[in-house]
């Protein structure tokens, strides 16, 4: 049985980079169903490829193929692999950290290193540096047409050997849950904390009532400020900031109709942290 | 029978938000055929989303179901709807403004309000900001696929009640043809009028003629000059402005290889005003 | 027998220009394959196109459709072609020099001129602006699905006229090979020239080896630096410039993780020279 097979790399689509991976898999089965995920991966940046990940993969059938390409080490002794998530999708991807959220939350069932022996382009041996197309389209390809099944790929590896990167975790603490500013929402402005709305539930605020956030970075305080719980962008004015819960089921602060990261030049990474604290009552007297 | 399936957006394609939405699609039906419109509607901006619809839609054969997604009023009450056009296409969308161009110039024959006790993805209840995933993406992906046919979307309403942005006439007078820049061909910086051909055509001015143009944003001129009216680039010089009918059978306005709209810092919108007339016969004696 | 087809052009995906090339070739035949190459082609830029053709052609099956439409002369008398390549794909495009890399590289062994008469989309006739959705989809999707054969595109020409943009050839003379920085790898920085490997082959330097490299535009030397000849970027530290062999198997030269056409303001083009020699042996005493 077929499955659609489904691309994501730093590679941008300015040049021929992507479509020679279409071709490549195409070659492999014409009647492969190939999408996008994104290409626009900020260059090297693992921890994003990571994040995109979890962003999309369960929203895809079981059996989906996906093939994950930000590759700063191609060429050196960083392992090519291959996994089978818990909720039952693949991913195809250099063991560099990719995989990191989808191990911690969805869960990692069974990895394999690509045996490039079989599982590379032929004719591609003299070119180091795109391994994109030569061996992970080529292989995405191959499973998801089912030329190979998952033990085709290659020998197993223990699922605890994939890298992770370092993650902080979100916590609660009295009456304040804190995080991490763990990516933000590039068009809309919008930041993604790694708070978990389930955590954020036990500080009882509802729909509607206020919250006091702050953001640090390091020793600086960058914002500090009390704001409405929404339920969505509508529930405030045009330019007023809101926490609400994204579509991935976190804690996140906008303006709406405005971008809240550059209003106050708001960073991701793990030093980047937040605190969520049910906003004081306060009596005018 | 099965139609293809077209989105349309302001989410950008730097993260997972579009792949999620094909994903869900593809879990409706694997075989259905998805494609992009665009999703670089500038944020927001409901205008350029009609707009974009305008210039697409007839191109795509009778059955096409189209989903498009900017929703500044997300979460608020403002109806989710699905509508047949006079031309046989379907349009899913927030029922903000987005139909205006097609409701005007193409027509609309049934509207419909979506049912989203059956019309929206299962689990996608706690998330009220990606109705673009959970309800348009999905409702579109059933009645593309014929899960659900149009009266299955949910209750009629009437077509006259769809939403529509005030939109400025194009006019004439005397010898003056008058209208407004509508939207620009953002890569190659051309004007694109609302003016339509035939009324242009009433000045009686021919290929390779010369026409008078001026471009008033308020109470300023921008532009005053004469040009000429050419079948294409190719018929002036690289370098010099002209007046044609672009792909919509609408006048516009160009520079060759160059872009008129930052030479003159020209912008969109119903205040942005041009004027068209015949060149007066300039005799040098 | 179906193949795919593959559009290329310079229109950008923030409008509605290349979903209409979709929908009509949707509409000639609703169960074709259709991709895309890329759409962010410099607007303008033949050559660029040209080189995107090359790098991405052969790594699709026989048969795929390619339409390119980077297109300033449009409305003028260049000709609309097809052209069917040595490795047996076609491509659609002006005929204005998209083809020069395919011709002299790969081999052109039949050309045609696109007939309007039957291949051009019907009521198309009064918009002269936008070929790329009337005639060169329109006519890719016909060959494309087989409605028609390649004869039915229209009369043959010698593949000889097809047009070429001019080239400079790599070369050899004694120590040093010297080409030309033919284009950039935008979002890596790297910059990659016309010099084929095989070429480079003949100065003797390994893997490891090191090689001096100057780059020239006209009379000025903007860089000239010995450095080392790795087998990819994970061969030398991060921030080190390295030359490589590229994906098209000819020599580039890059920063690791870093741009080098940012870092020394490279640009590309026939008058930026590139000289490479192996690193004479230094030694000090």
């Amino acid at each position: 049985m077929k499955h659609p097979l489904v691309f994501q790399s730093d590679f941008g689509n300015v040049d021929g980079a992507v479509s020679a991976m279409f071709g490549v898999a195409y070659g492999v089965d014409p009647t492969l169903l190939i999408s996008n995920l994104t290409h626009e991966i900020t260059p090297y940046d693992i921890w994003e490829a990571s994040y995109r990940l979890i962003q999309t993969v369960n929203y895809w059938p079981a059996g989906t193929v996906f093939v994950s390409v930000v590759d700063p080490g191609v060429g050196s002794t960083r392992r090519s692999i291959a996994v089978r998530t818990a909720d039952g999708h693949y991913i195809i991807t250099p063991d560099n950290g990719t995989l990191t959220h989808i191990k911690r939350m969805t869960g990692i069932t069974e990895a394999r290193i690509i045996d490039e022996s079989v599982n590379r382009l032929q004719g591609s041996g003299e070119s180091y540096t795109f391994h994109g197309r030569d061996i992970y389209a080529y292989t995405g390809a191959r499973l998801a047409s089912g030329v190979i099944d998952f033990a085709g790929v290659g020998p197993e590896v223990p699922p605890e050997s994939v890298i992770e990167l370092p993650v902080v975790e979100a916590s609660i603490q009295d009456d304040t849950v804190s995080g991490t500013i763990d990516v933000l929402d590039v068009r809309f402005g919008s930041l993604w904390t790694n708070i978990p709305r389930t955590l954020f539930a036990r500080l009882g605020v509802n729909h509607g009532g206020r919250v006091e956030i702050s953001i640090e970075n390091e020793t600086r305080t960058l914002y500090k400020n009390i704001l409405v719980y929404a339920k969505s962008f509508a529930d405030v004015y045009v330019g007023e900031p809101l926490v609400y819960v994204n579509s991935l089921d976190c804690m996140a602060v906008a303006i709406n109709q405005g971008s809240f990261a550059r209003a106050y030049n708001i960073g991701t990474g793990t030093n980047w942290k937040i605190h969520i604290r049910k906003a004081p009552r306060v009596i005018y007297e």
